[in-house]
């Protein structure tokens, strides 16, 4: 059981919790596991039930659906596709929402709208639960090395009793507000700006092939220049016309842009790089790029220009 | 005297040469105190005398004209605002073209059209001359610290003959093809990133901004996930909005945009980022930022989203 | 009642029949009127009572609810404003889906989704009922002389049922094809066009005002070349800066933009130009625009160009 | 020779003028001939000499030079595909600019730039000659048909003389300012607008086709809402993906938005649209549709939606 101490007049949180995790996907699965090593236990909830049951072999317990999992929980924690999964497991049948404990926690992993966050603020707000939104940054194998950076938001109180469970999935938290909307506001602004870079990269590259220069060597110049492992990574990708398999698939990329529109409109912030992406990311779709890196909407760029598909 | 040495069937150049620098503005001024410092015979040439003079001091002969500067020089440099200012000290009345003497070299260090790369190119050509255009990445205080890194196209040999000189300069070269308007294209391709970053930032923070989260705190993130120095740069004066002094000027910046796109069209490459760029920048320019920082861009969407200019 | 003939092999229908008629704004109430005069029984539900009682004195009955008005009516008719609007008297509680007979047919008049259009017909199929799209071009003023232009889409026995209605509203009918969706599509499809074409005059205009000539002059030009009403209609309030009072609020503007991209994203049809819309209509919004003529976002060209607002 | 009468306080030009007409292209010959007919004396010149062996038999007298057409004329008038066309017969070797007496009349009917109208301007007020731009609107047969409209900009004085060479070759005139370069403005912004219905068309037309709508049934629409002849005539090229031959070549049509483009630049007026009808525009070159007619600019839009090339 988790419990609380005060030490100098400032409340630390410790111990063992129990926690409903929902969503055992490419990200929740390594999440989910550093949690059970950390000494946490685990309930586990999947549409697909065979991922539950390999995490229970590893200590997990499965449960037969979102509510089991969380009745009695300190903490719930989502990591799910899109917002239609986590309006599901949430407000849905046998939902988590009626079945948590009152002072329990929702900590949102994934990265949702800002209109549905706002949505279960006030849903658990009702029912005397708290809810914090808690996106990551980094990919799988982030996950799996416990390298995840955390974007939280939400009352500060709240956000303090998770630390726990921040400290066994990552390397570090940002708080950002007090409202979790404005961790998601966040995270979506962060993963449009990598998909600003890809789309400039894929133009810059289209320019550069036609122009007959080594693409290669173009990436060259953009690591003396940026010196960043996002632009190294991506670059080599975009020069070797390598998409599948997928790190990210593009119709991903397609939804976060549009979480990004979203919120703008929300907020009056009109944006129009990601108009821009948007159009990009739609053209690659109706190719038959979905299922390919998001990485892949340079290929818009080099098609429009002329350039065969490789 | 530049000279030449054979060293295992490979030509080594080395020695002093004698070098025609023309424009002595923040960047030049530093790459030709560099030049002298590496024991280099140098002329120097710039419209206002007093710059000439001021070099001259270190050790430079000031020349009152282009024509006299490049007159049996081995190779002469320029490093000029624009397209206009080049072209008029290569073509115009008391030009470099009809006075360098044949075999020598004309080393183009700042970022022109790729037109104008062709347009010397063919003139130097015409008189047995060799063009090697070098345009070099990093601001003035990179300059002054022998830290820029050049960007070279042209014939391998003229390549190899200006080693000396980018050794005096710059921490390191890449060469892109044997056309000198290939590394032209190459530093244009850059520049567009790096500004296509500076929007979509602005978008970003814009958003941000409305959503009451500190923008600094978005800055860390950014960091967080980029790890790049020019991030965390341009993140901090976008998060300060302090766009003076200019470290490089807007209506620069709108200049290097108009090279993307006149690049493009003759390669037939639609560059839709860098329309959006013209048109934030034309905004800026209508809002009197020509002068600020080209980080000011940001301001554009900030104003679009109804914040208060600061 | 709405009877049937058989006139040379043709199903003929004719005779009065009872229509629940939803909705009586600026739209709805002169269409409603014109149902009276054609004879047509007419029971009216608004969600504000008072504009249900005014046409009461016209004869038609009003009634406490979606429900209470479309059970054993032979049509129901729906001119909402909004997507939400239409869901909550179609699905909501005491909405007309349940009430509705079999056999009877839904109306929907005004500018809907893609999306709800497809939920609709769904669900009146499952219960027996026919679904058509019948989305109507012109103003008000337009309604009230019955001069409506009707788009129509859905089964040609269904549209063909529509006939004495449609008859009664407006001067003619374009059937587009047999899923309601289908109108739906080609009214937003029409629509972005007149918005196009207002942004177009906006950035036009501008440039035409910075050069010191007479934006009337430009609209002479434009009436020269396109000899169009809708063009000289907005030519005149655009060169006039006249945006009070709204015709067609900008705020409906920026949801018609939206319902083009989400019918877009739907298809897999990328629509440049309607991005370019959205951000400018977000831009007039964040203004404070929002209750001006949609022909304001004119204003965000002019004022990017620098023009001072009027 | 041309006169001028007093009449009721007003000068009224009339009486046969000698003009030399320079460029016999689709446009220039049907104008050439129109004036011919009026009854003036014409002197005609043509790079490709053909052409004006022609209009020799036409009455008209073949010139071997822009200066021989020039030299005594009272107006020369210039119908040339491009700016550098235009440049070359006025600035270039045996130009009109040195030939042409004092007080005589340059009259521009094509579609040139901002800046080489000012620049023509400043020479022929050197020199004691008047400037006028007069460019027209309409397709080749209107200029055969006396049709056209003539937008023109100059010198009130210069515009009066101009009276009877309009008369002979347009249906009416719209004189916009005293600067010859507001005329040329004028006719950029109008055929901007003429391209975005373009582009916008072919957008909301990919929609409708992917929704299986018969693209025809929505030129219908089109024409109940424009009533435009300009709608209808690029609506049915749209529909039926017939653009060969051209009535305007696309190469043509992405000059005229880079004429757009540029005078937006000078006047720092951001054009949003016209940046995306340039993008286009450029996809439409790459994929080799450089000689169709300007509307298979729609042809990017289809196929970026995945529609196959027809």
């Amino acid at each position: 059981m988790a419990g609380m101490d005060v030490v100098g007049g400032k409340a630390v949180y410790h111990g063992v919790m129990t926690i409903a995790f929902l969503g055992l996907g490419n990200m929740g699965e390594p999440i989910a596991r550093n949690l059970l090593r950390a000494g946490h236990t685990l309930r586990v909830f999947n549409r697909t039930a065979s991922k539950g049951a390999a995490l229970g072999q590893a200590g997990a317990t499965p449960a037969s659906s979102p509510a089991e999992a969380a009745r009695g929980a300190d903490v719930v924690m989502t990591m799910l596709a899109n917002d239609d999964a986590v309006r599901e497991v949430a407000f849905g049948d046998r939902g988590l929402l009626d079945a948590l404990g009152k002072g329990a926690i929702h900590i949102s992993v994934s990265t949702i709208s800002v209109a549905l966050s706002k949505e279960l603020a006030r849903a658990h707000s009702e029912r005397g639960q708290a809810f914090v939104a808690a996106p990551v940054l980094g990919r799988p194998d982030a996950a799996a090395e416990k390298r995840l950076w955390i974007i939280a938001g939400g009352a500060a109180e709240a956000v303090e009793r998770c630390r726990p469970v921040f400290d066994a999935i990552g390397r570090g938290v940002t708080v950002v507000g007090a409202e979790p909307w404005q961790a998601n506001v966040t995270k979506i602004a962060a993963n449009f700006m990598i998909a600003s870079m890809l789309e400039s990269m894929g133009e810059a590259m289209a320019l550069v092939r036609k122009s007959a220069i080594d693409p290669h060597t173009f990436v060259e110049v953009l690591n003396g220049i940026f010196d960043s492992p996002v632009y190294a990574t991506y670059g080599r990708l975009i020069a070797d016309r390598a998409f599948e398999p997928a790190g990210f698939r593009l119709t991903l990329g397609l939804k976060d842009v549009g979480l990004a529109l979203a919120a703008g409109q929300d907020a009056h912030v009109p944006l129009p790089i990601a108009s821009v992406l948007r159009d990009q990311f739609l053209t690659a779709m109706a190719a038959g790029l979905q299922n390919a890196d998001w990485a892949a909407v340079s290929e818009v760029a080099a098609r429009n220009a002329g350039l065969e598909p490789k």
